[in-house]
């Protein structure tokens, strides 16, 4: 028997349509790529966003077709995004902070049909351009007076454009479980992926990251998205805001540490998110110029694990809540959250801090579990880890134009993370789970191994793999970067290790190199520094043979 | 083209997975109805709805099954909604407070196969239980011990029918659509009518009514839910507080001013939800005996206007937030909550008590329009009133076995009341449709007409209806009980009214009465007053002719 509720499917331009109505005076402040600080309200970006729809479908945009934007967060963008929504098209974010080449890719992997971008961008797209087979049009993000010149294909300043059309238009209606949004992963190994958001897996994340334990965000907040648009998602904060009626401030093109600390002073920024990479410039800044933050109350720190000292500083120093949060592209992103429930809310220096370096806990919505590598799940003990799976209805179960499934026969999509997970659900992300060492059958974790050595005066990087080994399959190698105009020998820094973690997790070998590989956002590449290491023998792997 | 994203069915039952997996020692205190206070968790919560659920399944309940619960708020009726839900049955929560032969009449038109019930209620059911032919096992929430003698069907002592099996069992699984719960409404009119709630619509509502805008609960909420579960699906608080992993405490049987002060105050509850009349014998309380409320944070108030003075009471003298709140059994129930936007949040005094007085503003998933008597929208000016009407995804659409569509061709259902809507979206009643008087094709509000008079120092209580008059359709006319031993003219209660409300509203006349009729839940009933005065001549009517 079903019940007799109303059949209102979860679109997500419901969002901006009720953001308009009880929330439409709120203000949307965008720094300009231009340059100035313009202001908006909700109710107008719907209007606009509406012309947005009206012209995408003039030029003959329908259910499902892709529409890229390469883009700063600005009030321009955050119309297209509804405006994309709201005839049944796909907007797809595309991160400009790769390299051209891998752009062109993932633009005719989803097969864009108009690119909307901004004035920053417009020479990478010239240089990429011919390579875009399937993009008709670009729409820069500016009006007619910024418009440059440029040899992009039918361009038009984003002004003119919706210029062109009345805003007298009705959304499309459509199942809930269209597509709404796309984003690729730009994993370390093989091309990047194309994750496929639904619009309703967008308004039940939205919900979801809205609830007190989670991002709290009430019409009262004044809300900064530090974090683009283009990143996972957007941490769906373009659509939690509005959803919930806050104000909502978008730093443009520009986020180092004055000018964030600039829009935070100026509109009373109540809570705010991005990478740590931002918080350390904005500490820097801060520092530097003495300034403090007598509005702010809540910083989101996610993208990667938050530094200890980091914590520390932005509560000790600025009074400023730091939630420490994970999350992943193919999650919509929202994993947890770390605020802390009675069990934890009490503690306080240390103590506190411990649980603040956590990633957090699952909202409702969220399902994990912790299994070892025959798929069994592992104790909440707060100390054994396992591989972190994951289930919900705002996790991706398949990529883009991908036959394979990305989830396991009980539904799970594996994070390719590593955690531990304590008996209070609180989440700790301990290694990539290809990277762990598999010693025995037992579990290392490189990255505890490389944040111990990473402590010894002279380190000035580590970085750990697993190296074959006859007798425990598998040994950590510890590979180290010396700081400038140091010597060290191997036992010098495993005496430094030693006591302070389990003997068997003790590397079998230290080697010293000038230089550890990264990937283009920084971090180790691991499978590099395997490769260079290839047949590398452990002296331990050569006594026991 | 559809997103990529999982196929999770939003499932009533996964909330207490989540509190036991999430909050598992997070504590829910009652009050038992044999007296002492009873202290579980979530995880024993669940673990014994396990057990809920595989005896039901034994007893061959199956999918679509309806299993009453005549019941108060205790952890064992928590226990009981979660165990039927787990396996697809529907709750169907009777309320004790209405005629034995209404409740007949609802358990037989619903087909109860089993009631589950307290101990207090036994007497009633002992007397109707001849008329109950579809109900085929009386569970007792009690123990052995405390198990009376009776002649109810097959009774047995919930300890006792639980205990007969262990908890091993695992949720069914079934579409999100299907049939969670039940509850009817008791019109004035004709026989109640069954509100059919579904999986997804509890969970989308739970979703929505947490959000800091609305109830605003979080892990480090302590929340007791004083209305009953069978009052209008128990305000959701038996689903919204679990999920959100709050600790929850439960009045039981006793819900006097000293019992829900001490429960208050013992357990340091922060957030408590009910009705004026409880808030009445609280505030009543806490007068007499000079207590406070240090713990207390914030007091929703709904089922009924609350009060100016109640407000003003709890935040002036206990330094408690009020939320008035609005909702309908056909809405899961929440229509509004009065939390402050920034566009009022600064206001104090008197302004904020204006405000206050409204019933608040709706969540995203609530579409609200107010329309006239041709169905064309009127204007959000906070003066214009219409009929109320509601869209989304927790609204009903039909009744239990009836036909007859509940919405209109646009998916709006008409709540029967009439409202106005202010810039900001907030929503005041103003009348019942049925109730507003129409006069020359203007609205007048019966409801502003009533309080006005009963501020007449002589006055005991006022209804006004509408009386058919052959210019204006109808007038009003006013009706009042005098307070003991006092005496008044027509024109010395009209005399008062004079220059308090358009010219065009003063009744045209004024009956004095020795009581006026009310329902079994202290309503007063206009219908039967109508006809009462059937036929009654208005002096200006009469003139008109």
């Amino acid at each position: 028997m079903l019940g007799l509720m109303q059949d209102w499917p979860l679109l997500s331009y419901k969002i901006i349509d009720h953001a308009a109505i009880h929330h439409g005076t709120r203000k949307v402040i965008s720094r300009s790529v231009e340059g100035p600080i313009h202001t908006t309200t909700y109710a107008d970006i719907r209007a606009r966003s509406l012309k947005v729809a009206k012209r995408l479908d003039q030029e003959g945009i329908r259910l499902g077709d892709r529409v890229a934007t390469l883009a700063w967060n600005t009030w321009r963008h955050l119309e297209a995004w509804y405006g994309i929504l709201g005839i049944g098209a796909v907007y797809h974010t595309v991160n400009p902070r790769l390299f051209p080449d891998q752009i062109a890719w993932i633009v005719n992997h989803a097969e864009d049909r108009i690119m909307i971008t901004d004035l920053t961008f417009v020479p990478i797209l010239e240089k990429i351009a011919s390579k875009l087979a399937t993009i008709e049009r670009y729409v820069i993000l500016t009006d007619g007076a910024h418009m440059p010149q440029t040899s992009l294909k039918n361009a038009i300043a984003y002004e003119d454009w919706i210029g062109s059309v009345d805003g007298d238009f009705e959304w499309r209606f459509f199942d809930e479980n269209t597509a709404a949004g796309m984003c690729y992963t730009s994993g370390t190994t093989g091309n990047p992926k194309g994750v496929l958001y639904s619009h309703r897996s967008n308004v039940l994340h939205s919900l979801v990251a809205s609830a007190p334990d989670m991002l709290g965000i009430s019409s009262r907040d004044v809300v900064l998205p530090v974090v683009p648009m283009f990143h996972a998602n957007g941490w769906s904060l373009a659509l939690t805001t509005p959803m919930m009626g806050a104000t909502m401030v978008m730093p443009g093109a520009k986020l180092d540490g004055a000018s964030i600390y600039e829009l935070l002073n100026d509109f009373k920024v109540t809570v705010t998110a991005a990478v740590p990479t931002v918080w350390l410039m904005l500490l820097q800044f801060l520092e530097s110029s003495g300034s403090k933050l007598p509005y702010l109350k809540k910083v989101v720190i996610g993208g990667s694990a938050c530094p200890r000292a980091m914590t520390q500083k932005f509560q000790d120093n600025y009074g400023v809540e730091v939630m420490h949060a994970w999350g992943m592209t193919e999650m919509s992103p929202l994993g947890t959250v770390c605020t802390l429930k009675p069990d934890y809310a009490d503690l306080s220096g240390e103590a506190r801090l411990d649980i603040q370096q956590k990633q957090g806990h699952a909202p409702f919505g969220v399902e994990m579990k912790i299994t070892d590598d025959h798929g069994r799940e592992v104790p909440w003990d707060g100390k054994t880890f396992g591989r972190l799976k994951v289930r919900g209805p705002s996790v991706a179960r398949a990529y883009f134009k991908e036959a394979e499934s990305a989830i396991d026969k009980d539904g799970f999509f594996d994070t390719g993370d590593v955690a531990t997970m304590d008996p209070h659900g609180y989440m700790q992300i301990t290694d990539r789970s290809k990277d762990v060492i598999k010693s025995g059958g037992e579990w290392i974790s490189s990255i505890d191994l490389e944040n111990l050595a990473v402590g010894h005066p002279k380190v000035a990087e580590a970085a750990v793999i697993g190296v074959p080994h006859p007798k425990w399959d598998e040994r950590p190698l510890l590979v180290v970067v010396l700081k400038k105009e140091q010597t060290a020998t191997k036992d010098e820094i495993l005496a430094f290790m030693q006591g302070k973690i389990a003997k068997w997790w003790m590397p079998d070998d230290v080697v010293f190199v000038d230089e550890i590989p990264h990937t283009a956002t920084g971090k180790i590449q691991k499978m590099t520094l395997r490769d260079q290491f290839k047949g590398y023998i452990l002296p331990t792997a050569e006594a026991a043979e």
